[in-house]
């Protein structure tokens, strides 16, 4: 197969309308597009039949360009920081073109007195990022079917708020304060069998108390409801985490149902365990072990004594709530 | 400017040696290399003076898919998780080559019975991206310059574990038990003045009580130690977190020095506070009234009530600690 190719320029076309030329393009409507342009531009002088109907890679990058250039410049949203966000871009918009634009408005930019630029990629758009790299962008974060870009030109060292850093998993340790049994498991293909709470990670969005009772339902068939927060244990450069950190979290709950039917997937055994012999055994881990005595603890001389109670409060952002945990305050001293 | 192009197939040049072409590629050493393969494959039948010196785009897609296809098939490296991941990519992949190679890469993959493919993608070949996204993929996450992408391929509902979701902010509520004060200050360019304890966002691998210590330091001029963790406080969609969650830990520090020099870009007001005189103040957080009426509980009944002390123990992974938090066990019960 041979192509003729004639590079030209979109704008040239209205002055000088006896070039010849292949149009190539992937897509349809975008050839389409582009024709209609061009014989708008070149005011019907030429000839359709030299447009071709087979598709192929488009050409027409410097024409595009150009048209950007006059048509459809960056445009970005300022924020309160006094960085500028753009989430919209042509989706035919060629790397070449990006590229120039890009360098015009981040001059711009700077010049404003802007300090960041911040570029909302969507991932058929990906190639872009490539572009932006060259100007000194790099990833801020990436979910699903957008990146996010940034480039600080502020002055001084980058201020850039980082992206969310830690996983955060949680532990039910769900006691029946009636015979004070705990409900603990065995890990499948572990190769020792230590003894531990089921739990898990967070979902996005998802409260501490939500997941530990989810968690124990999943693994083990119980249900129960949460009572109070026990441990915080802060890891870093967590296996599994992706390079991230893990907040780890174990919960006190209360059993609503007793009766036993773990996820074979994941535990090789279950059982409701004496807190008295969690707190003896050498087949559990170090913070199972610690746990088992603040609940033993707890069990013998009030809860009061380990707890963390949780209060959900509203955020000053309407309609939205936080929880709060801490040691519980005497009566006299709780008034919010 | 006119340019001929013949579109060749690579690997028919040996058989037949009489065909012209123009070779287009941005890259300089990608150009060259295409042309001495060109003509080691000839067999020194083409002339030199047919191949350009201007580099123009490549558009030796199809030659350079079958090159692949023989010469760098997608290999990846099986987890215990059952996923594969794929981190060589070679420079010059066109998304033609890429996207036919994805394709049969996971046919075989799920006749092998892998669960999940992960693609880490240079910030350079994003346009991959793209082609990725057309077999399913989705962006896991991103950092700097590097992209990762995933696809579940195993059986029901995708198990692939998350990203971090969670930013960590810290708050270290400074308290001189010598005279009952504690360190406040006030947020500059807030329309109400709420006195608040100094704090801000963990760096990544950083430590809570470190960056208690830290942001009381970079706002107020006064050094500090970590004593114990007094609350925690999980937001979720929090503004300024990308749409993450926000875990807000509050420490309890000890004063090292007391002269304050605070940082007149982030704050307004700064002052040693009776801890009595913030509990009743209006002009304060709903947290930080909570807290100080824990810290008053704590000066006058011992802070033991109000405390989650720390500890750093070796995790199981080697060489690694990580810091747990809880209330203090008596003596008796203390021993790991």
């Amino acid at each position: 197969m041979v192509l003729i190719i004639l590079r030209i320029n979109l704008f040239d076309i209205v002055d000088s309308s006896e070039y010849s030329f292949i149009l190539l393009s992937k897509h349809l409507s975008q050839r389409n597009q582009l024709q209609s342009q061009i014989r708008r531009r070149a005011g019907g002088s030429l000839r359709s039949s030299r447009l071709p109907e087979t598709p192929a890679r488009c050409f027409s990058c410097r024409a595009r360009r150009l048209q950007l250039h006059r048509e459809k410049p960056l445009t970005g949203k300022v924020d309160r920081f006094g960085g500028v966000t753009v989430s919209h871009f042509a989706p035919d918009t060629c790397e070449e073109a990006f590229s120039a634009l890009l360098k015009e408005s981040v001059t711009q930019w700077k010049e404003q007195g802007r300090v960041a630029v911040w570029l909302h990629l969507p991932i058929a758009l990906s190639r872009l990022a490539a572009v932006a790299a060259t100007h000194g962008f790099t990833f801020h974060h990436a979910r699903q079917d957008q990146a996010v870009l940034c480039l600080w030109i502020g002055e001084g060292e980058s201020r850039l708020p980082g992206f969310a850093t830690h996983q955060v998993g949680v532990a039910g340790a769900v006691l029946d304060e009636t015979n004070g049994k705990v409900l603990v498991v065995q890990d499948k293909n572990k190769t020792k069998n230590a003894w531990k709470f089921p739990g898990g990670l967070s979902d996005l969005g998802e409260n501490i108390g939500a997941t530990a009772a989810r968690e124990v339902y999943e693994e083990t068939g119980v249900r129960a409801e949460f009572r109070s927060l026990l441990s915080i244990r802060q890891q870093h450069n967590h296996p599994g985490a992706f390079g991230m950190s893990d907040m780890y979290l174990i919960c006190r709950l209360s059993p609503l149902t007793h009766s036993i039917n773990f996820c074979r997937h994941e535990c090789l055994r279950c059982e409701w365990m004496e807190v008295a012999e969690l707190c003896r055994t050498a087949e559990t881990t170090p913070i199972t072990s610690r746990m088992a005595r603040l609940l033993l603890y707890g069990l013998h001389h009030g809860f009061q004594h380990i707890d963390l109670t949780m209060e959900e409060l509203p955020a000053v952002y309407s309609g939205m709530f936080y929880q709060l945990f801490h040691r519980q305050l005497p009566e006299s001293l709780r008034c919010s």
